[in-house]
């Protein structure tokens, strides 16, 4: 039988989801607790990767076993794992059901803070430069019109194509003047949120014109864009999946 | 002169705001940084205590010095300080203007979250058991119509009298279910409010009825109240002050 697993980590003190020879990984503290519970080893499939210091408010993996799910679970397993990553459901899933491929999309959020904040340390880049936040939804809305985007993607990446289906892209300010930046797609690149985010910050600081911007994405070429921005304030916060995934799902 | 600053501060590191001869604590870091800064010695004096791992989402302290304050003042400090703690503002204030003596009223706020969250972890109590939020709000109103606290006061205290004048005691849910209990008063006594939120814990829990809180508060005996809830749901989040302390701020 194969299962769902929804959780959200805060992942400041991982070396990102996926399991690394030389740190913990968010996966690995997962599969040492499903492990411990089933008494059998379990190893999971998330829906994607986080790099190093990005945050999920919302993350989906899968796993597969014969035993039964125990009562408690849930309990169980947070107890297990630190403070710092929450299992909030597990419901059992078709067995072709994928947390990867079965994802129709992602939701990302970049927050930026405009001046200190104690409680979003590590959850908010910290950036006080003036910024036209105008200008940067202009450059964020010319995302939509193109699929092609190997400018924000990391050089050695072994993807087939680098096309991705924005479906929206904006910035938002709050009333404490601090910035979000969401971003919805079917897939991303690798570290391609990031560079996006720190091309749009030259944008909103005019080192970049809003047509230049639109001649970064056209160039396909990552040299072309800024720098990445910090894994502190990238957040996975929505994966979609179709209906059919949750219908076993009790609530 | 005498100068004014206002700061808040994640609490989690540190040994509460008062200087401790057996652990870091807020005041010694701003001391610490303040005397780097203006190459002396400054003390400061802040509003009011707050215990190990309590937070602060306002508080102000006040300094003397001779010395001229440098245009980057602030930058200077919270390059100094760590980010869990930031310095907002810096004003010159009347030579008897007291953060603490001078302070009409505090605001504290307590946070109860109903499932585990990794982005409060530290910042909120972790409660899972039914609660009866209209149960606590009914007993929190009383606090309204008496003056003596010595129930919910540590033991071993030196204050004069247990009299504080409550101005609002309320909780509120919101749309995660989380709760959050607000309070704000002339004074407090030492840990009270966290012996106040664990006896309407109790209340909310029905381990205590409503009439039976008020007779807490009447024992005047801290062996009455219930357990106090834990330091890291509580913050301090406004202190007040006569319009006067603040006429010479920039903004």
């Amino acid at each position: 039988m194969r299962y769902f697993l929804e959780l959200a980590y805060r992942g400041s003190k991982y070396h990102g989801w996926q399991r690394q020879p030389n740190g913990l990984s968010v996966q690995e503290v997962l599969e040492t607790a499903l492990t411990t519970v089933f008494r059998q080893p379990i190893a999971i499939v998330g829906s994607g990767r986080t790099d190093t210091g990005v945050h999920a408010g919302q993350q989906f993996a899968h796993f597969e076993t014969d035993l039964a799910i125990p009562k408690n679970l849930l309990r169980s397993l947070n107890s297990l794992i630190p403070n710092d990553i929450a299992v909030y459901d597990c419901f059992p899933v078709r067995s072709d059901d994928h947390a990867r491929y079965t994802a129709t999309s992602r939701y990302y959020q970049y927050s930026i803070i405009r001046r200190k904040d104690p409680f979003r340390d590590g959850l908010a880049y910290l950036f006080t430069l003036p910024l036209s936040v105008d200008r940067m939804n202009e450059a964020a809305s010319l995302l939509l019109k193109h699929t092609d985007f190997e400018s924000f993607s990391k050089v050695k990446t072994d993807v087939k194509t680098f096309n991705c289906r924005i479906d929206f892209a904006y910035w938002t300010v709050d009333t404490n003047g601090d910035l979000q930046f969401h971003i919805k797609a079917n897939r991303f690149l690798h570290g391609m949120v990031r560079a996006i985010v720190g091309t749009l910050l030259d944008v909103g600081q005019n080192r970049l014109g809003v047509p230049d911007f639109e001649q970064v994405i056209l160039a396909l070429d990552r040299r072309r864009a800024g720098r990445a921005a910090p894994a502190d304030g990238l957040s996975l916060v929505e994966v979609g999946y179709p209906d059919e995934v949750f219908q076993h799902r009790a609530r």
